[in-house]
């Protein structure tokens, strides 16, 4: 198996929040795929943050992709020279007021990895508490709320709670923490 | 809490698998963000394919997002007219070869909220067995291979396994099919 050659690449769009690159690419079979789109955003963080009883900290707030309030766990961009646990640390005081002296990065994850070039950092913060009152960026209007462990994996279930990337975040940082274990099948 | 209000939307790009859309949105707050951008494409399917041992069918290709060659479970657009079980069905053939006669729609998940106006579907599809030889679409080259289901959340814990998307599918599945049970923090 061989990667794509890339013959020809140029942005549709490049600004401060995203850039569409559209490249012509030979595969391996030869055929020639022009355009195809490709996605370059800055990294992202998504928090699961666990209260000493294992509750979890979630924020409601408008998203105008899918133009609906939706339940998720606080998120945001890693900006220009921060690691993964700073923009987790500054999100969850900006966002939720929040903080944690136990803060774990559980890997990098691709958003999807046939459109995007950036990675999603699921991260896990322990005994989280509130030290100040919550002061989002100009655009947010943000709720916090918690929810019990168990009563998570119901909403997802059901489908309360249907933010991909941060229900893969939800399965690590569960793991990390014990609460979900592995049932081997009936032989 | 408001929705945003779209004074202004425009295509940048729109042709036959993306859209991306220039709005000028005004916030609850009244800030006015111009331009925010959404994508719109298809919604696709990830199908969590068990065998009658809950082994699980993978695929390895090339995908030209991340520029690398990955592991993941089989996946695809949903064509018009199309259910997600029928895309599943066919995927699953055409990627693998594969069938089933038990396949289950698991819910309709965002991408990302923020930014995409489609859908992701998880599916799963048990007791799946081999009925014909790969035929998949002209740019793809797929491997396929089988894993255990304790061993791939092994490789989702170590980064071998990265993709958001299917790991939310994949979360949703082993719970369907009893394979990931709840543990009771310690009180």
């Amino acid at each position: 198996m061989k990667s794509w050659e890339i013959l020809e690449s140029e942005y549709v769009v490049k600004d401060r929040w995203i850039g569409l690159r559209a490249d012509t690419c030979r595969t391996s079979h030869g055929h020639v795929l022009d355009p195809y789109y490709v996605l370059e955003y800055s990294d992202w963080v998504h928090v699961v943050a666990f209260d000493a009883d294992f509750r979890v900290l979630l924020v409601r707030l408008y998203r105008h992709g899918v133009g609906e309030f939706t339940t998720e766990i606080p998120s945001g961009r890693i900006d220009e020279g921060e690691t993964p646990i700073e923009t987790a640390k500054r999100e969850l005081l900006e966002e939720t007021g929040h903080a944690s002296d136990r803060i774990i990065h559980l890997g990098g994850l691709t958003p999807n990895a046939a459109t995007h070039t950036n990675r999603s950092h699921p991260l896990v913060a322990y005994d989280c508490r509130k030290i100040a009152e919550p002061n989002p960026a100009g655009e947010e209007e943000i709720e916090t709320l918690w929810v019990e462990a168990e009563e998570l994996l119901k909403w997802i279930d059901d489908g309360r709670f249907y933010h991909s990337l941060q229900i893969a975040g939800i399965l690590m940082a569960f793991r990390h923490a014990g609460l979900l274990s592995f049932v081997r099948p009936p032989a």
